[in-house]
């Protein structure tokens, strides 16, 4: 479908996206999650924070209706639909460490960290910029007691989330490169950006 | 008592830790919150990171026998004690925008983003470099929606937390400045640093 952009599995893209635009993340295959981080387009010290978000929206659990926020208390995103209506907010982007230490593998695994770092160096955005990233369709479950499991997601075929952007941004989005978030293997993400009359933006990059 | 650095009411200090130096945050009046944020002293940009730390531990509450991470995935901290074991580590430092946002309140008011900033500045740290800080004593309930509310405090006058340090630091820590976090009055917050031997540091700084 034209303007549909298409992340490969185990890989990420970046991207710029204007105040008022329309950012929609779908799950083509079900149960794949997406890391989603942002930055103010102006000033790139300012970016998501999770931190922020869970204290001005009160929840752990944001879906349709709550915003994201940044580190400097601004609106970034305002989540406009969301189908499926489970993200995460807790959880670092899985990153090199993450295999050895959690899988106990040793070898060179790709990772979403990675994967956000290459596509957003070329906006100038280090590694250690890059905050927790709030994780599209992962499915992370947590008790009373606070211990956390890591479940596969319950998207499915087509499912989407929609944001709105309250800023002009700098977007990294990925399609998740953990075995564990993704229910065992490893599909693409599909994203669209439209503007504010909801025409299709052509934000055609060389997404790695 | 010698060897003990007292923060005062809705203020912070900041102090450098060698690896394995113990840090003793005591509640001396109870109900009291302090935020504390790490970063490594060798690189600033390595910072504690809730994200990796609730990932790495695969729990939101953080207690006696666990890690504190950085960015880098490396363990910045271990707790050794805590005589509470209700802190948390979701909610970002309370900040100015805070009491506009969350109390309604459009005039001035100290908070912990700015008095870890002001003390943190002579380590040439910016504020939008300060991440969610890991919050001693704070007590945010949680249900299984994700709904978050903010208690007073369950910690008691003496009650306290000892961490030891898994490499070189520099230390950010509060008395909180929130009504809602401290039960609404503001008390101050002790602490102790000693060596590997038991031995007390004397880091005497003008804490602001």
């Amino acid at each position: 479908m034209e303007g549909v952009n298409i992340i490969a599995p185990q890989s990420g893209a970046a991207f710029e996206m204007d105040k008022g635009d329309t950012l929609t993340v779908i799950d083509p295959l079900g149960k794949q999650v997406s890391d989603m981080v942002l930055f103010n387009r102006a000033d790139k010290k300012e970016r998501i924070s999770s931190g922020k978000t869970m204290d001005f929206e009160e929840t752990i659990l944001l879906t349709k209706g709550n915003f994201l926020w940044s580190n400097r208390s601004q609106k970034m995103m305002e989540i406009k639909e969301d189908s499926n209506g489970r993200n995460d907010f807790l959880l670092a982007p899985c990153s090199p460490e993450t295999f050895k230490i959690m899988y106990n593998n040793p070898s060179y695994h790709p990772s979403c960290l990675e994967n956000l770092y290459k596509n957003l160096m070329r906006y100038d955005i280090e590694i250690d910029e890059i905050p927790t990233a709030f994780n599209i369709f992962m499915n992370v479950q947590f008790d009373a007691t606070g211990k956390l499991k890591v479940l596969p997601p319950t998207s499915k075929q087509g499912d989407l989330i929609r944001f709105k952007a309250e800023m002009d941004l700098i977007v990294g989005l990925t399609a998740c490169s953990a075995e564990d978030s993704n229910g065992g293997y490893f599909k693409p993400i599909n994203f669209i950006v439209t503007n504010h009359e909801g025409i299709i933006k052509d934000i055609t990059k060389n997404f790695q």
